[in-house]
């Protein structure tokens, strides 16, 4: 269908494009107008109904966006800017440059203006920062009558009434109450008798991981966003929700891998930019083996007398890192879903030790008959092998298990004691205990 | 707070108690219940009141659950049922082993039994086996005034009646209707009026995650399951999706750290299942590596004229490792995300070598300048160690990135294509390079 459209438009047959449009979901639409040329893309836009039209917007890149505020008059970004959600327009104009704020800015009355500013003054990441002010507001001495002709009269332009929120005066909010509570009470019921008062609200400052913590815990679709004053000021949906937990994984799987972290797509990032967010972290980590460098250097006579000893480096640092990121990567996931604590220290460290000491054995044991049968080496080399195998594994899966803990007890992100970093620490550590058995067993 | 119940219910002074657990949220209570001892368990579970009973089992851990139906009586197992959702119910007996599945169904009545037994029928991770059946169906002749009736009437029981699906006499489904669109218009509009009828839906055997993926495009709260018939049989809403795209991560990290995946708690699993999940892989992977070990023995040789030259092993490997993760890392979740497809196959190739020789070149420098100043090695040396390592960057990204998507083309997981596997293929590839250009500079 999207083929045909984008046909339809390239041949200029803009009715008929028009037609097909409006049986689009706008999510679609935003997609399809994305590969057509920026000329037509911005006449196509105009043709669309102004809600329909702001809901293309919103869902379009920032790229398209941009360049539609640029090219587009001043009465037609008003328009927009009214049919956009508060919290919609803030994620926009936090991704466009200063010329482009400026006039969106310009175009938005007065209000909305200082709202948007003073939205666009909460941090990155906060609650603040991804909450809504278009929400459903009762008074707890109205009757389910007065409540739903209020509803019916404001709830157009609101982002969700699934939830109402009943407020006092000085807007301290006191209940919420579900809309299905609303509907399927008798009209003559005090909002204040049925209304929830036991609810979790978070504070505009908080952490947007915690608050998606909050919402898996509880299974909720929105929650209430309160000042110091329990003042409330706006609420959080689930749709960001969503959005926030791919996009803090996705941060953790980059860390994990030892890159800067970065929101862009793939495809749409640039290759210096890709490269950039590569390199530090390699050099780190290069200059780092350089250690590792440094004890096979000082062991230089013990390789020298058997150089056989080499060729179980590579499965000796593989093996070790390889172990040794398992365990880490289940601890930092536990951390970041909070089913790990920082005092389960402990008790991830005893866990550890053991699981260590079943998979050492396995592998050692595997390896050993392995060397014996195929390389048919000596037993004492095959057992330094095998020994330095067992305590690596070991160690790996301890210092795996206990590095993220640590970091987040120093309030540093656990996610970069990931792999790589891990594999660095225990390649030194492995070769130092390889050589010094081999020095012990093989009497050099 | 949950201190002060967990004491009162140690002291027995389970009226205080009750009193306490009634003010507070159901999921904190199941929390709360796993740290009193089973038999103060279930006294407290009992003082509950049977909504609120069904609403707390359902946020229990699988042995306090089963712990409950085993100690419960048959008719207290009947009242739970009937108050909990299908797809709970569902979730929960999956978990459970075959006697107490057999004691709960011989407590429902024929219809839901039987309606159980077909849900856990659908095959894991499908859309049918998330999908509720809970929802309010509206015909399209309906008047609004009719609907918000049958909505009162009914709508208790239903897991949302935030969307209402709109179904002909034989079930098809026809459209889909907001419960706030029905809230604002006139009681006299008519459904078929204002329903939607370009809706998404899914089939019974779609992927759980697609599902995710198509909720998260559309930015959507619960959506309709179809039969091939296009029958309307269940929906599926958004705090399931939730869970299942933590799983899905979960999974992913597993697999990409060379583990079997795993829905268990790390805390909650057992030492031995942690340690079989892990050892499968590292087996392989250790095995893997031995080629690593036969490329050294092969050019025993080179490294005995040079011995220096194997301090720079771990180097280059950990280097080349690291370079491959992060572009496997990279388009590994660009696929889970739906952001890279199939046929950006060479996109990504292309990108990947561009990517790949800026890091490189970069590295090399900044090592050659090391070796020459620090090691204080001859320049053939360094250059031998620099131009491998140019390569062998090169070789890791472009590897690391075209893996993944051979892997989804091949009909397998990508997210298995990553560091583990890929350090151990770069590894050898890595020394094959090393150990040639040496040959040539050094002149062995």
């Amino acid at each position: 269908m999207a083929e045909t459209v984008i046909e339809l438009i390239r041949q200029n047959k803009m009715a008929e494009a028009k037609k097909q449009l409006m049986d689009m979901n706008v999510v679609d639409i935003a997609q399809l107008l994305e590969d057509v040329d920026s000329e037509k893309m911005l006449i196509t836009f105009r043709l669309l109904p102004k809600d329909m039209a702001a809901d293309v917007f919103s869902y379009m890149s920032n790229d398209q966006q941009r360049y539609i505020i640029e090219s587009i008059t001043d009465k037609e970004i008003e328009i927009i800017i009214n049919e956009l959600f508060l919290d919609d327009t803030v994620d926009i104009l936090e991704e466009m440059p200063a010329n482009v704020v400026k006039k969106v800015l310009k175009n938005t009355d007065e209000k909305k203006r200082k709202l948007i500013n003073h939205f666009l003054n909460y941090p990155d990441n906060s609650a603040g920062s991804i909450m809504t002010i278009e929400f459903v507001d009762l008074k707890k001495e109205m009757t389910i009558k007065d409540a739903m002709k209020y509803i019916r009269e404001t709830g157009v332009d609101k982002e969700t009434i699934d939830t109402c929120y009943v407020i006092d005066n000085n807007r301290k909010l006191e209940g919420i109450l579900p809309i299905r509570k609303i509907i399927l009470s008798d009209e003559n019921v005090l909002i204040k008798d049925i209304m929830d008062t036991n609810f979790i609200s978070v504070k505009t400052l908080h952490d947007q991981e915690t608050v998606a913590l909050i919402f898996r815990k509880y299974d909720l679709l929105s929650m209430p966003v309160v000042d110091n004053e329990n003042r409330l000021v706006g609420i959080i949906t689930i749709d960001d929700i969503v959005d926030i937990i791919d996009q803090e994984n996705t941060e953790d799987f980059q860390k994990m891998a030892a890159m800067e972290p970065s929101e862009d797509e793939y495809l749409k990032t640039g290759v210096v930019t890709l490269a950039k967010n590569r390199i530090v972290w390699l050099l780190i980590l290069m200059i780092s083996a350089t250690l590792t460098g440094g004890i096979i250097k000082k062991y230089e006579d013990v390789l020298q007398s058997v150089v056989l000893l080499t060729a179980y480096i590579p499965m000796l640092m593989d093996t070790g890192g390889n172990a040794g990121s398992q365990s880490s990567t289940l601890i930092i996931r536990g951390l970041a879903l909070g089913e790990i604590k920082l005092n389960d220290f402990f008790k991830v460290l005893w866990k550890e030790l053991r699981v260590s000491i079943l998979v050492g054995v396995t592998l050692a044991s595997v390896n050993f008959l392995r060397i014996i049968i195929f390389d048919k080496t000596s037993v004492y080399v095959a057992l330094t092998v095998c020994i330095s195998l067992f305590f690596t594994v070991i160690l790996a899966k301890v210092v795996g298990g206990m590095l993220p803990i640590a970091a987040k007890k120093l309030k540093m992100d656990p996610a970069i004691m990931a792999s790589p970093l891990i594999t660095t620490i225990v390649d030194a550590f492995a070769l130092f205990i390889y050589f010094t058995i081999a020095k012990i067993l093989l009497g050099i």
